[in-house]
Protein backbone atom coordinates (compact mmCIF):
# COMPACT_ATOMS: atom_id res chain seq x y z
CA UNK A 1 0.00 0.00 0.00
CA UNK A 2 1.06 3.33 -1.23
CA UNK A 3 -0.36 5.11 2.13
CA UNK A 4 1.62 2.69 4.31
CA UNK A 5 5.46 3.64 2.46
CA UNK A 6 4.04 7.43 2.53
CA UNK A 7 3.43 7.20 6.50
CA UNK A 8 6.62 5.89 6.90
CA UNK A 9 8.58 7.96 4.44
CA UNK A 10 6.90 11.26 6.08
CA UNK A 11 7.99 9.98 9.72
CA UNK A 12 11.71 10.05 8.51
CA UNK A 13 11.77 12.39 6.91
CA UNK A 14 9.62 14.99 9.49
CA UNK A 15 12.14 13.37 12.07
CA UNK A 16 15.07 14.86 10.09
CA UNK A 17 13.47 17.80 9.29
CA UNK A 18 12.71 19.04 13.00
CA UNK A 19 16.46 18.58 13.73
CA UNK A 20 17.59 21.05 11.03
CA UNK A 21 14.29 23.65 12.02
CA UNK A 22 15.51 24.02 15.36
CA UNK A 23 16.30 27.68 16.54
CA UNK A 24 20.21 28.19 17.81
CA UNK A 25 19.53 31.33 19.51
CA UNK A 26 16.85 33.20 21.16
CA UNK A 27 17.34 35.92 18.46
CA UNK A 28 16.01 33.80 15.94
CA UNK A 29 13.51 32.14 17.51
CA UNK A 30 11.02 33.99 15.43
CA UNK A 31 12.84 33.24 11.78
CA UNK A 32 12.60 29.58 13.01
CA UNK A 33 9.36 29.22 13.80
CA UNK A 34 8.34 30.54 10.17
CA UNK A 35 10.37 28.30 8.89
CA UNK A 36 9.11 25.82 11.44
CA UNK A 37 5.82 26.38 10.61
CA UNK A 38 6.37 26.82 6.70
CA UNK A 39 7.50 23.09 6.32
CA UNK A 40 5.83 21.21 9.41
CA UNK A 41 2.54 21.25 7.61
CA UNK A 42 1.35 17.74 7.41
CA UNK A 43 2.66 17.95 4.08
CA UNK A 44 2.08 14.80 2.04
CA UNK A 45 6.28 14.76 1.33
CA UNK A 46 5.42 13.22 -1.93
CA UNK A 47 9.37 14.45 -2.88
CA UNK A 48 11.08 12.47 -0.18
CA UNK A 49 9.35 9.71 -1.09
CA UNK A 50 10.36 10.04 -4.69
CA UNK A 51 14.23 10.12 -2.87
CA UNK A 52 13.79 7.13 -0.72
CA UNK A 53 11.85 4.88 -3.44
CA UNK A 54 14.19 5.63 -6.02
CA UNK A 55 17.11 5.12 -3.52
CA UNK A 56 15.54 1.62 -2.44
CA UNK A 57 14.50 0.95 -6.49
CA UNK A 58 18.71 0.93 -6.63
CA UNK A 59 19.83 -1.32 -3.87
CA UNK A 60 20.20 1.51 -1.43
CA UNK A 61 19.27 2.20 2.16
CA UNK A 62 17.17 5.39 3.04
CA UNK A 63 19.17 6.19 5.91
CA UNK A 64 21.65 7.44 2.84
CA UNK A 65 19.22 9.70 1.63
CA UNK A 66 18.25 11.87 4.46
CA UNK A 67 19.74 14.68 3.64
CA UNK A 68 18.42 14.74 -0.15
CA UNK A 69 14.88 14.04 1.31
CA UNK A 70 15.39 17.30 3.46
CA UNK A 71 16.77 19.14 0.71
CA UNK A 72 14.31 18.58 -2.33
CA UNK A 73 11.16 19.01 0.55
CA UNK A 74 12.93 22.29 1.78
CA UNK A 75 12.85 23.73 -1.41
CA UNK A 76 9.46 23.09 -2.39
CA UNK A 77 8.26 23.91 1.20
CA UNK A 78 10.20 27.82 -0.04
CA UNK A 79 8.61 27.93 -2.98
CA UNK A 80 5.37 27.74 -1.92
CA UNK A 81 5.79 30.14 0.82
CA UNK A 82 7.29 32.63 -2.04
CA UNK A 83 4.37 31.47 -4.66
CA UNK A 84 1.77 32.15 -1.69
CA UNK A 85 2.90 36.15 -1.10
CA UNK A 86 0.65 38.88 -2.18
CA UNK A 87 2.69 39.77 -5.18
CA UNK A 88 2.46 36.21 -6.47
CA UNK A 89 -0.16 34.18 -6.28
CA UNK A 90 -1.56 35.69 -3.48
CA UNK A 91 -3.08 32.56 -1.19
CA UNK A 92 -4.33 33.04 2.35
CA UNK A 93 -4.59 29.31 2.58
CA UNK A 94 -2.32 26.58 2.00
CA UNK A 95 -3.45 23.11 3.26
CA UNK A 96 -6.49 24.17 5.19
CA UNK A 97 -3.90 26.57 7.44
CA UNK A 98 -3.19 30.32 6.66
CA UNK A 99 -0.47 30.82 4.55
CA UNK A 100 2.83 32.09 6.10
CA UNK A 101 2.72 35.69 5.16
CA UNK A 102 -1.22 35.75 6.98
CA UNK A 103 0.53 33.39 9.92
CA UNK A 104 3.36 35.67 10.32
CA UNK A 105 3.86 38.75 8.15
CA UNK A 106 5.13 39.58 4.14
CA UNK A 107 8.99 40.10 5.29
CA UNK A 108 8.76 37.21 7.43
CA UNK A 109 7.85 34.91 4.03
CA UNK A 110 9.84 36.18 2.58
CA UNK A 111 12.84 35.86 5.06
CA UNK A 112 11.59 32.23 5.85
CA UNK A 113 11.73 31.22 2.38
CA UNK A 114 15.08 32.14 1.46
CA UNK A 115 16.07 30.81 4.40
CA UNK A 116 14.81 27.52 3.78
CA UNK A 117 16.57 27.43 0.50
CA UNK A 118 19.31 27.85 2.12
CA UNK A 119 19.13 25.04 4.48
CA UNK A 120 18.80 22.83 1.76
CA UNK A 121 21.63 22.94 0.63
CA UNK A 122 23.34 22.97 3.71
CA UNK A 123 21.26 19.41 4.65
CA UNK A 124 22.88 18.53 1.16
CA UNK A 125 26.31 19.30 2.43
CA UNK A 126 25.75 17.39 5.95
CA UNK A 127 28.16 13.87 5.73
CA UNK A 128 25.68 12.84 8.08
CA UNK A 129 22.39 13.12 6.21
CA UNK A 130 24.03 12.05 3.07
CA UNK A 131 26.80 9.39 3.77
CA UNK A 132 28.27 9.20 0.22
CA UNK A 133 31.17 9.89 -1.33
CA UNK A 134 32.57 13.83 -2.03
CA UNK A 135 32.47 13.62 -5.69
CA UNK A 136 28.31 11.85 -5.15
CA UNK A 137 27.28 15.20 -2.61
CA UNK A 138 28.99 17.12 -5.03
CA UNK A 139 26.91 15.42 -7.51
CA UNK A 140 24.17 15.59 -5.78
CA UNK A 141 24.31 19.39 -4.83
CA UNK A 142 24.93 20.63 -8.53
CA UNK A 143 21.39 18.59 -9.82
CA UNK A 144 19.57 20.73 -7.18
CA UNK A 145 21.15 24.21 -7.73
CA UNK A 146 20.19 23.81 -11.15
CA UNK A 147 16.89 22.18 -10.62
CA UNK A 148 16.13 24.74 -8.45
CA UNK A 149 16.78 27.99 -10.41
CA UNK A 150 16.19 29.73 -12.80
CA UNK A 151 16.78 26.82 -15.81
CA UNK A 152 14.27 24.54 -13.32
CA UNK A 153 11.52 25.72 -10.81
CA UNK A 154 11.61 29.38 -10.72
CA UNK A 155 12.24 29.29 -14.22
CA UNK A 156 8.93 27.58 -14.28
CA UNK A 157 7.19 30.21 -12.04
CA UNK A 158 8.39 33.36 -14.15
CA UNK A 159 7.12 31.33 -17.48
CA UNK A 160 3.64 30.79 -15.14
CA UNK A 161 3.34 34.20 -14.41
CA UNK A 162 3.19 35.70 -18.18
CA UNK A 163 0.87 33.05 -19.36
CA UNK A 164 -1.53 33.93 -16.36
CA UNK A 165 -4.70 35.12 -18.60
CA UNK A 166 -3.11 34.10 -21.96
CA UNK A 167 -4.59 31.59 -24.33
CA UNK A 168 -1.58 29.57 -24.67
CA UNK A 169 -0.83 26.24 -26.40
CA UNK A 170 -0.73 22.68 -24.71
CA UNK A 171 3.42 22.74 -25.71
CA UNK A 172 3.49 26.22 -23.40
CA UNK A 173 1.64 24.86 -20.64
CA UNK A 174 4.37 21.63 -20.47
CA UNK A 175 7.58 23.68 -20.72
CA UNK A 176 6.06 25.48 -17.79
CA UNK A 177 5.46 22.22 -16.18
CA UNK A 178 8.31 20.32 -16.50
CA UNK A 179 10.25 23.68 -15.21
CA UNK A 180 7.84 24.15 -12.13
CA UNK A 181 6.80 21.33 -10.86
CA UNK A 182 9.00 18.88 -13.57
CA UNK A 183 12.60 19.87 -12.62
CA UNK A 184 12.26 18.94 -8.77
CA UNK A 185 10.47 15.93 -9.22
CA UNK A 186 13.44 14.90 -11.79
CA UNK A 187 16.19 16.18 -9.22
CA UNK A 188 14.23 14.20 -6.42
CA UNK A 189 14.65 10.52 -8.32
CA UNK A 190 18.16 11.52 -9.77
CA UNK A 191 19.10 12.65 -6.22
CA UNK A 192 17.54 9.15 -4.11
CA UNK A 193 19.89 7.38 -7.38
CA UNK A 194 23.08 9.31 -6.62
CA UNK A 195 22.43 8.43 -2.57
CA UNK A 196 22.24 5.11 -3.39
CA UNK A 197 25.76 4.67 -4.47
CA UNK A 198 24.22 2.08 -7.60
CA UNK A 199 23.48 4.99 -9.90
CA UNK A 200 24.39 4.08 -13.74
CA UNK A 201 24.04 6.30 -16.59
CA UNK A 202 21.19 4.01 -18.38
CA UNK A 203 19.04 4.13 -14.83
CA UNK A 204 19.27 7.66 -14.49
CA UNK A 205 17.86 7.47 -17.77
CA UNK A 206 15.15 5.12 -17.04
CA UNK A 207 14.13 7.44 -14.07
CA UNK A 208 14.52 10.58 -15.83
CA UNK A 209 11.89 9.20 -18.18
CA UNK A 210 9.84 8.00 -14.86
CA UNK A 211 9.76 11.28 -13.71
CA UNK A 212 9.01 13.60 -16.88
CA UNK A 213 5.95 11.45 -16.73
CA UNK A 214 4.39 11.56 -13.36
CA UNK A 215 5.64 15.07 -13.00
CA UNK A 216 3.06 16.09 -15.76
CA UNK A 217 0.35 13.54 -14.59
CA UNK A 218 0.56 14.78 -11.22
CA UNK A 219 0.16 18.49 -12.61
CA UNK A 220 -2.68 17.00 -15.16
CA UNK A 221 -4.08 15.59 -12.14
CA UNK A 222 -3.67 18.54 -9.87
CA UNK A 223 -5.57 20.42 -12.16
CA UNK A 224 -8.93 18.08 -13.27
CA UNK A 225 -8.85 18.34 -8.98
CA UNK A 226 -9.30 22.03 -9.48
CA UNK A 227 -11.98 21.71 -11.26
CA UNK A 228 -14.28 18.47 -9.84
CA UNK A 229 -12.85 18.46 -6.37
CA UNK A 230 -14.82 20.45 -2.88
CA UNK A 231 -12.64 23.15 -1.34
CA UNK A 232 -12.66 20.67 1.87
CA UNK A 233 -11.17 17.79 0.20
CA UNK A 234 -8.50 20.07 -1.82
CA UNK A 235 -7.07 22.05 1.21
CA UNK A 236 -7.26 25.37 -0.74
CA UNK A 237 -10.15 27.52 -2.63
CA UNK A 238 -11.87 25.17 -4.95
CA UNK A 239 -11.55 26.57 -8.66
CA UNK A 240 -8.92 28.79 -7.31
CA UNK A 241 -6.71 28.26 -10.89
CA UNK A 242 -9.73 28.85 -12.85
CA UNK A 243 -10.36 32.28 -10.55
CA UNK A 244 -6.93 33.16 -11.06
CA UNK A 245 -6.55 32.73 -15.10
CA UNK A 246 -4.42 30.09 -14.79
CA UNK A 247 -4.16 27.75 -18.22
CA UNK A 248 -4.94 24.58 -17.36
CA UNK A 249 -5.56 20.56 -18.65
CA UNK A 250 -8.99 20.47 -18.40
CA UNK A 251 -9.50 23.66 -19.59
CA UNK A 252 -6.75 23.26 -22.56
CA UNK A 253 -8.69 19.75 -23.31
CA UNK A 254 -11.56 19.08 -21.97
CA UNK A 255 -12.27 17.11 -18.81
CA UNK A 256 -12.49 13.94 -20.38
CA UNK A 257 -9.20 14.16 -22.65
CA UNK A 258 -7.44 15.45 -20.04
CA UNK A 259 -8.21 12.55 -17.70
CA UNK A 260 -7.47 9.88 -20.56
CA UNK A 261 -4.27 12.17 -20.99
CA UNK A 262 -3.35 11.62 -17.17
CA UNK A 263 -3.84 7.39 -17.84
CA UNK A 264 -1.17 7.26 -20.65
CA UNK A 265 1.25 9.08 -18.81
CA UNK A 266 0.77 7.02 -16.13
CA UNK A 267 1.97 4.27 -18.72
CA UNK A 268 4.62 5.75 -19.88
CA UNK A 269 5.76 6.03 -16.34
CA UNK A 270 5.28 1.87 -15.54
CA UNK A 271 6.98 1.31 -18.75
CA UNK A 272 10.67 3.44 -18.02
CA UNK A 273 10.85 1.33 -15.16
CA UNK A 274 10.62 -1.88 -17.15
CA UNK A 275 14.17 -3.12 -16.74
CA UNK A 276 13.62 -2.56 -12.99
CA UNK A 277 12.76 -5.67 -10.63
CA UNK A 278 10.68 -5.57 -7.40
CA UNK A 279 12.54 -3.06 -5.65
CA UNK A 280 10.94 -0.58 -7.25
CA UNK A 281 7.97 -1.29 -6.44
CA UNK A 282 7.35 2.40 -4.31
CA UNK A 283 7.78 4.02 -7.64
CA UNK A 284 5.41 1.85 -9.60
CA UNK A 285 2.72 2.37 -6.47
CA UNK A 286 3.41 5.89 -6.97
CA UNK A 287 2.58 6.35 -10.38
CA UNK A 288 -0.70 5.00 -9.66
CA UNK A 289 -1.38 6.84 -6.80
CA UNK A 290 -0.67 10.28 -8.09
CA UNK A 291 -3.48 9.83 -11.42
CA UNK A 292 -6.13 8.09 -8.74
CA UNK A 293 -5.87 10.28 -5.80
CA UNK A 294 -8.42 12.93 -4.81
CA UNK A 295 -6.20 16.01 -2.32
CA UNK B 1 46.60 51.40 -5.10
CA UNK B 2 43.07 49.24 -3.41
CA UNK B 3 41.54 51.21 -6.21
CA UNK B 4 43.36 49.63 -8.97
CA UNK B 5 42.83 46.16 -7.37
CA UNK B 6 39.33 46.72 -7.03
CA UNK B 7 39.08 47.17 -10.79
CA UNK B 8 40.89 44.04 -11.48
CA UNK B 9 38.33 42.00 -9.35
CA UNK B 10 35.53 43.54 -10.76
CA UNK B 11 36.47 42.83 -14.12
CA UNK B 12 37.61 39.33 -13.68
CA UNK B 13 34.74 38.77 -11.79
CA UNK B 14 31.93 40.60 -13.93
CA UNK B 15 33.30 38.62 -16.74
CA UNK B 16 32.67 35.44 -15.08
CA UNK B 17 28.86 36.68 -14.08
CA UNK B 18 28.42 37.61 -17.63
CA UNK B 19 28.84 33.79 -18.29
CA UNK B 20 26.08 32.89 -15.61
CA UNK B 21 23.89 34.88 -16.48
CA UNK B 22 22.99 34.56 -20.13
CA UNK B 23 18.98 33.43 -20.45
CA UNK B 24 19.49 29.41 -22.03
CA UNK B 25 15.60 29.99 -23.69
CA UNK B 26 13.46 33.01 -25.22
CA UNK B 27 11.08 31.95 -22.40
CA UNK B 28 13.61 32.86 -19.54
CA UNK B 29 14.87 35.89 -21.00
CA UNK B 30 12.54 38.19 -18.74
CA UNK B 31 13.55 36.60 -15.68
CA UNK B 32 17.12 36.75 -16.72
CA UNK B 33 16.69 40.17 -17.34
CA UNK B 34 15.91 40.84 -13.92
CA UNK B 35 18.94 38.09 -12.72
CA UNK B 36 21.16 40.48 -14.93
CA UNK B 37 19.76 43.88 -13.79
CA UNK B 38 20.14 42.91 -10.07
CA UNK B 39 23.80 41.65 -10.23
CA UNK B 40 25.37 44.22 -13.38
CA UNK B 41 24.60 47.27 -11.87
CA UNK B 42 28.20 48.85 -11.37
CA UNK B 43 28.64 47.12 -7.75
CA UNK B 44 31.87 47.69 -6.19
CA UNK B 45 32.68 43.96 -5.46
CA UNK B 46 34.14 43.97 -2.38
CA UNK B 47 33.38 40.53 -1.62
CA UNK B 48 34.85 39.07 -4.41
CA UNK B 49 38.09 41.28 -3.65
CA UNK B 50 37.96 39.60 -0.54
CA UNK B 51 37.79 35.97 -2.05
CA UNK B 52 40.77 36.92 -4.57
CA UNK B 53 42.67 38.97 -2.17
CA UNK B 54 42.13 36.24 0.16
CA UNK B 55 43.38 33.39 -1.65
CA UNK B 56 45.71 34.98 -3.07
CA UNK B 57 47.21 36.24 0.43
CA UNK B 58 47.60 32.20 0.70
CA UNK B 59 49.77 31.91 -2.27
CA UNK B 60 46.76 30.86 -4.41
CA UNK B 61 45.82 32.04 -8.01
CA UNK B 62 42.54 34.27 -8.90
CA UNK B 63 41.29 31.67 -11.26
CA UNK B 64 41.29 29.03 -8.71
CA UNK B 65 38.71 31.51 -6.78
CA UNK B 66 36.11 32.82 -9.73
CA UNK B 67 33.40 29.99 -8.54
CA UNK B 68 33.41 31.05 -4.89
CA UNK B 69 33.68 35.00 -6.04
CA UNK B 70 30.38 34.80 -8.20
CA UNK B 71 28.89 33.27 -5.87
CA UNK B 72 29.58 35.50 -2.93
CA UNK B 73 27.92 38.12 -5.21
CA UNK B 74 25.52 36.42 -6.09
CA UNK B 75 24.08 36.36 -2.68
CA UNK B 76 25.03 39.32 -2.06
CA UNK B 77 22.74 40.23 -4.72
CA UNK B 78 20.09 38.44 -3.85
CA UNK B 79 19.80 40.19 -0.72
CA UNK B 80 19.81 43.07 -1.86
CA UNK B 81 16.90 42.85 -4.31
CA UNK B 82 14.89 41.29 -1.36
CA UNK B 83 16.04 43.64 1.05
CA UNK B 84 14.48 46.31 -1.03
CA UNK B 85 11.06 44.96 -1.53
CA UNK B 86 7.88 47.06 -0.06
CA UNK B 87 7.48 44.56 2.44
CA UNK B 88 10.60 44.81 4.05
CA UNK B 89 12.88 48.66 3.44
CA UNK B 90 10.54 49.82 0.57
CA UNK B 91 13.79 51.75 -1.13
CA UNK B 92 13.02 52.91 -4.66
CA UNK B 93 16.41 53.83 -5.39
CA UNK B 94 19.67 51.48 -5.46
CA UNK B 95 23.18 52.76 -6.50
CA UNK B 96 21.24 55.74 -7.97
CA UNK B 97 18.92 53.09 -10.40
CA UNK B 98 15.42 51.69 -9.55
CA UNK B 99 15.35 48.65 -7.26
CA UNK B 100 14.46 45.50 -9.66
CA UNK B 101 10.74 45.89 -8.14
CA UNK B 102 10.84 49.40 -9.27
CA UNK B 103 12.15 48.04 -13.09
CA UNK B 104 10.40 44.97 -13.31
CA UNK B 105 7.95 44.07 -10.58
CA UNK B 106 7.79 42.79 -7.48
CA UNK B 107 6.80 38.79 -8.43
CA UNK B 108 9.91 39.44 -10.60
CA UNK B 109 12.32 40.53 -7.94
CA UNK B 110 11.09 37.76 -5.78
CA UNK B 111 11.64 35.49 -8.38
CA UNK B 112 14.87 36.73 -9.65
CA UNK B 113 16.71 36.74 -6.02
CA UNK B 114 15.11 33.02 -5.36
CA UNK B 115 17.28 32.02 -9.02
CA UNK B 116 20.36 34.13 -8.17
CA UNK B 117 20.43 32.36 -4.93
CA UNK B 118 20.69 28.91 -6.46
CA UNK B 119 23.00 30.16 -9.13
CA UNK B 120 25.30 31.12 -6.51
CA UNK B 121 25.29 27.24 -5.25
CA UNK B 122 25.86 26.45 -8.72
CA UNK B 123 28.56 28.39 -9.59
CA UNK B 124 30.20 26.79 -6.55
CA UNK B 125 29.39 23.28 -7.57
CA UNK B 126 30.92 24.34 -11.06
CA UNK B 127 34.60 22.64 -11.49
CA UNK B 128 35.91 25.16 -13.95
CA UNK B 129 34.67 27.86 -11.60
CA UNK B 130 36.51 26.09 -8.90
CA UNK B 131 39.48 24.32 -9.67
CA UNK B 132 40.43 22.30 -6.46
CA UNK B 133 39.77 19.15 -5.16
CA UNK B 134 35.69 17.65 -4.25
CA UNK B 135 36.17 17.94 -0.76
CA UNK B 136 37.54 21.30 -0.95
CA UNK B 137 34.78 22.36 -2.87
CA UNK B 138 31.86 20.48 -0.72
CA UNK B 139 33.66 22.33 2.16
CA UNK B 140 32.91 25.84 0.45
CA UNK B 141 29.44 24.64 -0.30
CA UNK B 142 28.87 24.10 3.30
CA UNK B 143 30.27 27.33 4.47
CA UNK B 144 28.22 29.38 2.15
CA UNK B 145 25.05 27.72 2.86
CA UNK B 146 25.35 28.41 6.29
CA UNK B 147 26.57 31.97 6.37
CA UNK B 148 23.83 32.63 3.62
CA UNK B 149 21.42 31.02 5.71
CA UNK B 150 18.87 31.38 9.53
CA UNK B 151 22.38 31.26 10.72
CA UNK B 152 23.87 34.19 9.14
CA UNK B 153 22.52 37.02 6.82
CA UNK B 154 19.08 35.72 6.76
CA UNK B 155 18.95 35.68 10.51
CA UNK B 156 20.64 39.06 10.41
CA UNK B 157 17.84 40.25 8.15
CA UNK B 158 15.08 38.94 10.67
CA UNK B 159 16.79 40.21 13.59
CA UNK B 160 17.65 43.72 12.43
CA UNK B 161 13.53 43.92 11.57
CA UNK B 162 12.48 42.83 14.90
CA UNK B 163 15.30 46.00 15.86
CA UNK B 164 13.39 48.71 14.01
CA UNK B 165 12.14 51.80 15.95
CA UNK B 166 13.53 50.22 19.16
CA UNK B 167 16.27 51.07 21.20
CA UNK B 168 18.84 48.02 21.35
CA UNK B 169 22.45 47.86 22.89
CA UNK B 170 25.71 47.71 21.18
CA UNK B 171 25.88 44.02 21.80
CA UNK B 172 22.48 43.60 19.80
CA UNK B 173 23.22 46.15 17.33
CA UNK B 174 26.73 43.97 16.95
CA UNK B 175 24.87 40.54 16.82
CA UNK B 176 22.61 42.10 14.05
CA UNK B 177 25.56 43.29 11.93
CA UNK B 178 27.83 39.90 12.99
CA UNK B 179 25.09 37.74 11.09
CA UNK B 180 23.52 40.63 8.23
CA UNK B 181 26.97 41.29 7.01
CA UNK B 182 29.71 39.73 8.70
CA UNK B 183 28.27 36.21 8.17
CA UNK B 184 29.04 36.77 4.19
CA UNK B 185 32.26 38.70 4.46
CA UNK B 186 33.55 35.97 7.07
CA UNK B 187 33.03 33.12 4.10
CA UNK B 188 34.26 35.57 1.54
CA UNK B 189 37.81 35.02 2.93
CA UNK B 190 37.07 31.62 4.10
CA UNK B 191 36.13 31.05 0.54
CA UNK B 192 39.25 32.66 -0.93
CA UNK B 193 41.56 30.52 1.84
CA UNK B 194 39.79 27.43 0.37
CA UNK B 195 40.13 28.09 -2.91
CA UNK B 196 44.14 28.77 -2.87
CA UNK B 197 44.60 25.25 -1.80
CA UNK B 198 46.63 26.56 0.96
CA UNK B 199 44.26 27.27 3.93
CA UNK B 200 45.47 25.71 7.56
CA UNK B 201 43.46 25.73 10.37
CA UNK B 202 45.68 28.96 11.72
CA UNK B 203 45.33 30.88 8.86
CA UNK B 204 41.52 30.59 8.83
CA UNK B 205 41.34 31.62 12.79
CA UNK B 206 43.63 34.39 11.59
CA UNK B 207 41.29 35.56 8.68
CA UNK B 208 38.31 35.37 10.80
CA UNK B 209 39.69 37.68 12.81
CA UNK B 210 40.11 40.16 10.17
CA UNK B 211 36.73 39.51 8.58
CA UNK B 212 35.02 40.63 11.55
CA UNK B 213 36.84 43.87 12.39
CA UNK B 214 36.70 44.57 9.06
CA UNK B 215 33.08 43.73 8.94
CA UNK B 216 31.69 45.73 11.67
CA UNK B 217 34.49 48.73 10.57
CA UNK B 218 32.33 48.19 7.05
CA UNK B 219 28.65 48.71 8.83
CA UNK B 220 29.95 50.87 11.49
CA UNK B 221 31.57 53.82 8.12
CA UNK B 222 27.92 52.90 6.69
CA UNK B 223 26.40 54.39 9.29
CA UNK B 224 28.50 57.49 10.09
CA UNK B 225 27.59 57.70 5.89
CA UNK B 226 24.36 57.59 6.17
CA UNK B 227 24.92 60.69 8.49
CA UNK B 228 27.41 62.97 6.77
CA UNK B 229 27.46 62.22 3.02
CA UNK B 230 25.24 63.43 0.71
CA UNK B 231 22.69 61.43 -1.58
CA UNK B 232 24.31 62.32 -4.71
CA UNK B 233 27.72 60.58 -3.40
CA UNK B 234 25.89 57.53 -1.24
CA UNK B 235 23.55 56.81 -4.48
CA UNK B 236 20.92 56.46 -2.26
CA UNK B 237 18.74 58.89 0.29
CA UNK B 238 20.53 60.47 2.62
CA UNK B 239 19.77 59.60 6.19
CA UNK B 240 16.83 56.88 5.34
CA UNK B 241 18.25 55.11 8.10
CA UNK B 242 17.68 57.27 10.94
CA UNK B 243 13.92 58.23 8.99
CA UNK B 244 13.20 54.38 9.12
CA UNK B 245 14.07 54.45 12.69
CA UNK B 246 17.17 51.74 12.21
CA UNK B 247 19.49 51.20 14.92
CA UNK B 248 23.00 53.03 14.16
CA UNK B 249 25.80 53.17 15.40
CA UNK B 250 26.03 57.22 15.42
CA UNK B 251 23.25 57.41 17.52
CA UNK B 252 24.26 54.65 19.56
CA UNK B 253 28.25 56.73 20.32
CA UNK B 254 27.57 59.71 19.18
CA UNK B 255 29.56 60.55 15.84
CA UNK B 256 33.31 61.40 17.08
CA UNK B 257 32.83 58.40 19.36
CA UNK B 258 31.47 56.12 15.94
CA UNK B 259 34.67 57.31 13.85
CA UNK B 260 37.34 56.22 16.19
CA UNK B 261 35.75 52.83 16.72
CA UNK B 262 35.92 52.72 13.30
CA UNK B 263 39.79 53.40 13.97
CA UNK B 264 40.00 50.83 16.42
CA UNK B 265 38.66 47.82 14.26
CA UNK B 266 40.97 48.46 11.25
CA UNK B 267 43.79 48.58 13.72
CA UNK B 268 42.46 44.97 15.34
CA UNK B 269 41.97 44.00 11.54
CA UNK B 270 45.50 44.79 10.36
CA UNK B 271 47.04 43.26 13.60
CA UNK B 272 44.85 39.69 12.90
CA UNK B 273 47.48 39.44 10.12
CA UNK B 274 50.07 39.66 11.59
CA UNK B 275 52.02 36.30 10.52
CA UNK B 276 50.55 36.92 7.07
CA UNK B 277 53.72 38.22 4.62
CA UNK B 278 53.34 40.80 1.83
CA UNK B 279 50.71 38.75 -0.29
CA UNK B 280 48.51 39.78 2.44
CA UNK B 281 48.71 43.31 0.92
CA UNK B 282 45.28 43.76 -0.27
CA UNK B 283 43.49 42.00 2.47
CA UNK B 284 45.63 45.27 4.23
CA UNK B 285 44.32 48.01 1.89
CA UNK B 286 41.26 46.83 2.09
CA UNK B 287 41.17 47.22 5.70
CA UNK B 288 42.34 50.83 5.25
CA UNK B 289 39.64 51.55 2.30
CA UNK B 290 36.78 50.68 4.38
CA UNK B 291 37.45 53.49 6.53
CA UNK B 292 38.24 56.02 4.47
CA UNK B 293 35.76 55.34 1.70
CA UNK B 294 33.23 58.26 1.06
CA UNK B 295 30.25 56.12 -0.32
Amino acid sequence: MISDYQHFCQQHVDGALEQLLRAPTFELQRLYDAMHYSVMNGGKRVRPLLVFASCQALGGEIQQAYGAACAVELIHAYSLVHDDLPAMDDDDLRRGQPTTHKAFDEAYAILAGDALQALAFHALCDENLSPVSSQQRLDMLKELSNAAGAKGMVGGQAIDLSAVGQIISQDTLELMHRHKTGALIQASVRLGALASNHATKQKLEALDHYAQSIGLAFQVQDDILDVISDTKTLGKQQGSDIEHGKPTYPALLGLEEAQRYAQTLKQQALEALSDFDHKAVHLRQLADYIVSRNN
